[in-house]
């Protein structure tokens, strides 16, 4: 059994190097850690972490992350493009291999805790972590940013799930939750009737009947003369990326039109992709261990 | 670039636990080095260890293997059901990630020259590291066994190609080569002619006009009510299971019978399992750096 997290935390904090390089030092200082990203934009004002590893680095590196943060950033005096209601905006946990999103939300609900109790933060639990419905999504929690929190608080639905019922006076709020992997996978049809990829995406997304785990839209991409059913596998077990696949090549085979590719954006688990090779090669009885990089990569 | 070499050493030695073991520790005991299946049989009086790692600890503990073996094993008083002609009967080379078969064929060579002087043990190159076409083939090498080995030698066309012109006197010859990774595909179709199987066989192999880089037999599997394409795909790079997999289907086609399942017998590089995936779901621009865990295991 191999537990680990992915972490992603929002910071706000986009311009100052120095600040981000020493987050960026913070967390790949703690041992076990794997920092596997880093986007800073100026404009939005903002850097996004990711890294992994098992529980209690991932808190080590979250801990560190947090106290630099709330040290260096006063979001009375932040600026920037996008939404914010705190010095640390969010931090998400994903399960990684074999762990699961209760043990995501038990390792969330633990950090935010801490969180509340070290700093005085008042801390919003959202996704499959949140304490009530309308405190899933992140937008709703954020609506109003740290300038508008102190009056939201005030409001019985929006007292904080841990930490004091006022805002840090500089780091504002933090919103800690717990999801599952998520693929961004787009699908490009052979037409450039944008009408198909908008029925297709009606067709296979769990809003409208689709796929429980699949949320889809469809675009023209006039550059290519095409057209793009642009999908987030929210759950790609349950509604796994090659039957999206064999579901909209049906589906655009009815309008005549073929699949002219389709596209993986940022990383995907191995357990998709072998998922996928599994279900086109008709294979009986793989294991991943039978995967010769893997056995060769573990560190064990 | 990560060029690391899988060695396969097949070791004439398959009863005495002690002598597996102190094989098996030496190996491990090498820094570097990725033990990744050690097979013994009695019957045979034979064991095989699959090791990997890059080039120098993979030479390091091919030297230990071969000096224990050397010192533990009399080939006057081995038998077996297994042909062999020498202590250590066979080292093969397989290149793994960005390493090539020209790069493992200079490991074969470096390492024979190096096992010729050590112990004055006469050595053949087979295989990619042959020096003639009829010395490619182990089982050609090796007919006529220890006990023949001695007259063989004295014909010019079985000259070793390094050391002394008369076998070790309890270690016999070691043939060394190197090749590329085998993947070892079967696939089922619901049938129960043979005929068929033996058919696709025949369109889908190299000695019979089909792909170059495929081995394939039919074969009855009685117990199932079905009927096997048994395969070897010697450069899975050149001719991919995918393809395969999609021809054979084809073919199958002709004769109204389906496909049931296939099957990989042992290890599979990621590779090949990605290129499948990235075939059938036509992805654009995939690479593998996108797969999350090979991001996270790889030790660097």
């Amino acid at each position: 059994m191999r537990k680990w997290f992915e972490c992603v935390p929002n910071v706000s904090e986009g311009r100052r190097p120095e600040v981000i390089r020493e987050i960026q030092n913070a967390i790949q200082s703690v041992k076990g850690i794997k920092l596997l990203d880093v986007e800073s934009d100026s404009d939005h004002n903002r850097s996004v972490f990711t890294f992994a590893g098992p529980k209690e680095p991932v808190k080590e590196a979250v801990y560190q992350l947090v106290d630099i943060a709330i040290r260096r950033i006063d979001l009375r005096e932040h600026k920037g493009e996008h939404p914010r209601i705190g010095a640390v905006d969010v931090i998400p946990f994903v399960p990684l291999w074999d762990a699961t999103v209760e043990e995501a939300i038990v390792l969330a609900k633990e950090v935010g805790e801490h969180l509340a109790n070290t700093y005085s933060l008042p801390i919003y639990f959202y996704e499959d972590a949140a304490s009530a419905p309308h405190r899933r999504n992140l937008s709703d929690i954020r609506q109003g940013e740290f300038e508008g929190l102190a009056e939201k608080m005030k409001k019985p639905e929006w007292k904080p799930d841990a930490g004091p019922e006022e805002p840090h006076p500089t780091a504002g709020a933090t919103v800690v939750g717990a999801r599952f992997f998520l693929i961004a996978y787009n699908i490009y049809l052979g037409t450039t009737d944008v009408s198909i990829a908008r029925k297709i995406a009606r067709a296979i997304r769990a809003s409208d009947g689709g796929f429980a785990y699949v949320k889809a839209l469809g675009f023209e991409i006039k550059q290519r003369n095409l057209v793009q059913v642009s999908m987030n596998l929210v759950d790609y077990r349950r509604s796994p990326m090659h039957r999206v696949f064999e579901l909209v090549r049906l589906e655009a085979e009815r309008y005549g039109v073929p699949i002219v590719s389709s596209e993986i954006v940022g990383l995907v688990p191995l357990d998709a992709i072998v998922a996928a090779a599994d279900h086109f090669l008709r294979l009986e009885n793989f294991s991943k261990k039978q995967i010769l990089d893997f056995q060769l990569l573990k560190n064990e």
